[in-house]
């Protein structure tokens, strides 16, 4: 049984490690299992608290994912304090989650009809139906209660195969997910498209509909507006950040993808905004260090570990704490 | 005599390519001047119409612009449209400004005392009557009476120094270089500390109390915050952005320095924002190879080229002429 980790309250935001996922994905060398749990530990040491660590598809789909099962379940034993995720892309990758007893699951679906033909194959309407699917399943079974089910709504901010999409579909299907059960939904700029007025607008009107439910962003910085995106997404509210690592990742439908906004320049934004992260950014030069050597030949990006803090800079208070 | 471009009144935004200056003021290898009309030329005809093209300071102290009076002389005769400015860091370099016949000039001073006795070994208060000076020496002769002088304010968003440099002092010296006559006035982070917010409230009020006087943007992306200060600066009412080709630049102050915001991504992000910035993104590549192809050693920095525009993307229309 998972023993799941509530979000700390001790934060104003929560920023999520997605790179043992998202980073990984699409890298053609293996990383050892006692690597990726390293790597996760090392990061929860510099304060991280929420990681996407793998995603649960046949190995003969993505080679990396191999040892998901070891991978999440390890994380889960061996590493206190932590919200261990994975990624299911579809009911059977959902029934392993809660066999492994992830503290949360997330599904997938494309708002494009055509990306979610292309990357699932099936029709939008049929992910969604197998999305209730998996929340009934978890609903049904007492001793999987606490796992969270969230769902991302890829291609909410423009598709490589459609280009722009509208608002109001996303905002449908973000409607149609919330009725299904969603306990988070993310939204997710995979491709790159997105540019910062059109991200505060979805934001705002998507943390309206949901209201206690959490709306996450995943940008990444494919044509470099990700932490522009960041910022228009805070002026609308959102709270909740997905990043990598050294940006590490990419998507197999964004062509020359850059790979996720970097987990180390997020944080200083974020901080230096004024936001408690409950991150240390001189702390996760350890957990860089552990990418960088065992991903010699991955490109890798950030800035604020390579040029320093400013001179005199503080941590944000706990804003929440001092209240 | 020079002739002045106007500002052109088609565009939403006016972008700056500064990289003939600030990109190159580091680095090592020496340009030839054709080289560097080239890659002016190449920009102009993807529809850049201001350049900031040399420093005028004496060789031995950057042997990159041993050629200013060259550069500067003849980008003003031989490539027509567009505005050639140039980097006068104190009288003498004005001058000079002068005697080329620049259409515009740029003094630099900083609002941290520290910083700019480190810069430019004169006090801050020495360096603004100076300034009031050059504003005279151009008064006084009819001849000149067409060059702009503008004056950049460095240190006003943080100090390597000094640390945080308070938005009072910032405004204060703007205050203070308006009344000396400054016909636009720069804002730089030139050491990559600001984050959005300040940048925001700075612009905000710098925009209010310099009434119809421009005031400039001027990124580094050293801590990767530079597109979301741009963004920012936008939502505070900025309409003038520095930037430079593949974000060749650095600060001798700022160590580790990345360099100035891209371009070709700043271009790309004001055009998403549905601001016309009269420059064809595609047509940047040609500017960009010349660079890479003369500087193969230096870090190039930049997205969009890599990884394409979104599909169906459209050029911002003429928002300025559809009224």
């Amino acid at each position: 049984m998972p023993s799941p980790t509530d979000r700390p309250t001790d934060r104003d935001v929560i920023v999520r490690e997605v790179g043992p996922r998202d980073g990984l994905q699409l890298v053609k060398e293996t990383l050892p299992t006692d690597t990726k749990l390293n790597w996760i530990k090392a990061e929860a040491e510099a304060g991280m608290v929420e990681f996407e660590v793998c995603s649960f598809v046949p190995p003969h789909i993505i080679t990396q994912f191999a040892d998901a099962r070891a991978v999440a379940g390890r994380a889960v034993e061996e590493i206190p304090g932590i919200r261990v995720m994975a990624l299911s892309p579809n009911i059977k990758g959902a029934e392993i989650a809660f066999e492994v007893g992830v503290h949360a699951m997330n599904y997938v679906l494309s708002v494009s009809k055509t990306h979610n033909e292309a990357n699932v194959r099936r029709s939008r309407e049929q992910s969604i139906l197998d999305f209730a699917e998996i929340v009934k399943i978890r609903n049904a079974d007492p001793k999987l209660k606490d796992i969270k089910i969230g769902v991302g709504l890829a291609t909410a901010l423009g598709c490589t195969l459609e280009g722009d999409v509208p608002e109001k579909d996303a905002l449908g299907v973000l409607e149609e997910v919330l009725a299904a059960g969603a306990d988070e939904v993310l939204l997710p700029d995979t491709v790159g498209y997105a540019h910062p007025t059109q991200v505060r607008s979805l934001f705002r009107k998507a943390l309206d509909i949901a209201g206690d439910v959490p709306i996450i962003t995943h940008f990444h910085d494919t044509r470099g507006l990700g932490l522009a995106n960041v910022y228009a997404s805070l002026e609308a509210g959102a709270k909740h950040f997905d990043a990598s690592l050294a940006g590490l990742g990419g998507c197999p439908f964004a062509p020359g993808a850059t790979g996720n906004i970097v987990m180390e320049d997020l944080v200083f934004l974020l901080e230096s905004e004024g936001l408690k992260t409950g991150i240390d950014i001189e702390k996760l030069r350890a957990a860089r260090e552990i990418v960088e050597a065992s991903l010699p030949d991955e490109p890798k990006h950030g800035r604020i570990l390579k040029a320093g803090l400013p001179k005199g800079f503080k941590p944000a208070t706990n804003l929440i704490a001092a209240e």
